[in-house]
């Protein structure tokens, strides 16, 4: 939990590498956290939420087995609970992803892109 | 729940005047609004739940009773639960609010400026 203001730009200078999720706050039982995206992420589901993601620089894709997403600066998209899907984006994008404390970045699928979870930054 | 893509100049393009939510999506039983900040809300306090304000346009000051905090494009802030606050803007500004479903904007202080809950844009 913070008071303070969040500033995305001055916290996303502080996370070092892509596909490392950090947590800026916290509402109730969800966490915000800002994120870099470069390259491609592994398939993966969450079955137990939905998850948001909302981009603050750039542009990301989401893949899912029949269709792609393509979210830009100043847009949201809701990833549906269980639907397995796959993040890229070609160039470094920045984005805010909304989910309930406790969620593992890479879901039913644990990989070495699995990021150590609620680290704040 | 929306499975597009969330545009949100789209979306507040169509929202007709200051204090009137827009629901533009749903996680889990969390709702996105849209809003337009102009002049002064008033002073009320949700009990059950913290509220989060995503700043997409603008600039917009979250009053409490023994301080104020400024939130500018690009930055968020948490109201946490059960304190009394009142929303300003000098300026339009435009606004992402998160919350759980069923919230009024009002809080604890129906009043005019109580908006119809729940619709979307």
């Amino acid at each position: 939990m913070t008071h303070d203001v969040i500033n995305f730009t001055e916290k996303l200078a502080r996370i070092p590498k892509p596909w490392s999720p950090r947590v800026v706050a916290e509402m109730n039982d969800y966490q915000f956290k800002l994120v870099k995206l470069q390259g491609e992420f592994v398939w993966h589901s969450h079955a137990e939420t939905d998850e948001v993601f909302i981009v603050v620089k750039g542009t990301m894709q989401v893949g899912f087995r029949d269709r792609e997403v393509s979210i830009r600066e100043g847009e949201m998209f809701v990833v549906p609970r269980g639907e397995e899907h796959i993040t890229r984006a070609s160039e470094e994008c920045h984005a805010l992803i909304i989910e309930p404390r406790g969620i593992l970045n890479t879901g039913d699928a644990a990989s070495g892109l699995t990021a150590e979870n609620d680290v704040w930054v």
